[in-house]
């Protein structure tokens, strides 16, 4: 098997090859419908930072001996399939997301969204560019959740599949936790865009969001999915899952903080872009309930606009002051502390546990 | 095996069965989750014709003697399920259509977007009720083009998996069959928006959307991936794939006389529907081709605006009066009956023969 820091290489190899396959199929359609793939490519190809796909891997891993299926390089062939694959599935969620939250700019471009409206007045067309801006991402993450699928389940091209032994499809268990997987993270997208119109600041359903949309997704079903591949038995597969939402709630709460402090040459959003977008974060949520009269009014008046530099500090201020970043530090060390407990009990081989640990931290001590 | 008009009520319950197994899915995540699942559900419930499932069905019979897979009780459950894994593809498709042609009305209902608009306003949330509609439905959509997915591979929630004998998935080429058809109706959908967005009046242009975005998808495919499933050989795949694409052309000019000469009644859209929405229909341009200077202009400011009844008769006595009505009546009877003369010399048995002549018939006279 791979070294960790090798996977990410790897499943663009598998990606490039896809996108290469796909191509032709789309050029033949239409010419202008490859303009559409090659978007998608171009997205999927120059960021991300494959943390899905590490934990697909380092799932696999933990089976060890114990694993049922041996490994043949087919095997290994199937998991980097699924790491490409789980990368579509983030390309569509990621799309979509950006016209949800009507974001201008993704990993330090324009948004799909954004670039097929400029393509839409660059070419002086009639109509209404922003609505076939819209349009057109929606599709395009479309085809992004489709192609996910037939990586995942070995529905590839001709011009890539081996015809003499045919792409074996993933069987059940495995594909019940994509599937899960899948719904978990629209459902969790869903209640978000829900909570945020009703308005609906219950704890219950901000953590829900975290669970759902984030940690389960990025974290403790990619894991779960890797040693279910491999073999794993029910037990296992239960505790990867527990150890997943752990870091992946505190990958969460760093998500929070890098929203507001990060650095836009790091994580390629625009600075205090949590602030502007309006997100009902915990971060927020605790310095609203600990901050001053006056310090919550200016908290609250930071919410949901465009800000210029001497009012995002002035937030800034306030998150710092009222000790909701120190308490949003506290719980990140206290989830990540829980996780490594649970890796360091697991009952797998050192090497599998040693990725496990330095994937823990990497994602909860980050600058993007 | 099922007589073709026991098809939809057989889907139909395992599409029920489907839904009732993901429903506490959703609830469990958070209740108002499992609002979006009841409108998925109840859109796909509460209308379609069943179209493609039945031409699934139709090209799975058509192997006969010749199938390389015999026929058990598991086979025809898998049958069904693909047929009904086609309808959630459906669903996917007109959901984020209706977005994207901004249409109000869909099987005689609101649309999935107007409905959830509707619902933020009834419960006074903040914020633009128009892109929490378009939002939810986008996600919506996504949900059943994932959902489909997962029924046809059998990826199927633990509450209906059998596990002592796992749902198998579906093997290479079958389910290359059905990527190549998501990939197609994506790309003609995106042609479809792209020509409109652009003016592209091209004949090759509105060919290829009516060849991808429905002959492809309705009939083609279905057909061709139905025989596959059944073990057909490359040359009865090749036929049936023919075939398909002249019936699902003959489909297609039957839908767009629909559109504008149908009644309300039967096809569940407003009166002069097309003309409203602006379509390049083939109709259109073949009266636009014929109509003279007066008639031209007639037509030309009928298109994609809102049109009281008078003006709706005007519009249609061009298209009459043009010829363009019985150029496409004379169009759809040539595919038709080349379909139609494809399937008479089809090495398939009698009975699947007078399936696909019946259903052959059944797609290209019709009302609704």
């Amino acid at each position: 098997m791979l070294n960790l820091t090798d996977v990410p290489a790897a499943v663009d190899a598998v990606l490039d090859e896809f996108f290469q396959a796909t191509a032709p199929i789309l050029e033949s359609i239409y010419p202008t419908v490859g303009d559409g793939g090659a978007a998608l490519r171009e997205f999927v190809m120059t960021g991300g930072k494959r943390i899905r796909p590490m934990f697909v891997y380092a799932g696999r891993r933990c089976p060890g001996d114990k694993i049922t299926v041996s490994e043949t390089p087919r095997d290994g062939d199937e998991t980097l399939r699924v790491c490409a694959a789980i990368e579509l599935i983030q390309a569509c969620a990621l799309i979509h997301d950006d016209i949800l939250d009507r974001s201008d700019t993704r990993r330090g471009n324009p948004t799909i969204h954004r670039r097929f409206e400029a393509l839409h007045r660059a070419r002086g067309w009639g109509h209404d560019p922003a609505h076939y801006g819209d349009s057109a991402a929606i599709l395009i993450g479309d085809l992004a959740l489709a192609w996910a699928d037939d990586l995942f389940h070995g529905a590839l091209p001709v011009a890539i599949a081996d015809q003499t032994t045919p792409p074996r499809p993933i069987p059940f268990p495995a594909s019940a936790v994509w599937s899960q997987m899948r719904t978990e993270v629209l459902a969790g997208q869903f209640l978000d865009i829900t909570n945020e119109a009703s308005g609906d600041e219950s704890t219950t359903a901000a953590e829900r969001v975290m669970t759902y949309k984030t940690a389960a997704y990025t974290v403790a079903r990619p894991l779960e999915l890797g040693a279910t591949l491999g073999g794993a038995d029910e037990n296992m597969r239960r505790e990867l899952h527990g150890i997943g939402i752990d870091l992946g709630v505190a990958f969460q709460l760093r998500d929070d903080l890098l929203g507001v402090f990060g650095d836009p040459a790091e994580t390629g959003k625009p600075s205090g872009d949590d602030l502007v977008a309006g997100k009902r974060t915990a971060l927020l949520a605790v310095a609203l309930r600990s901050a001053d009269d006056a310090a919550r009014s200016v908290l609250r008046e930071s919410i949901g606009r465009t800000l210029d530099d001497a009012e995002i500090a002035a937030a800034r201020g306030v998150l710092v002051d009222s000790g909701a970043v120190a308490e949003i530090e506290r719980q990140i060390a206290v989830r990540r502390d829980a996780g490594l407990a649970r890796i360091d009990v697991l009952d797998c081989d050192e090497s599998a546990r040693a990725d496990l640990c330095a994937l823990a931290h990497r994602i909860t001590d980050r600058s993007r």
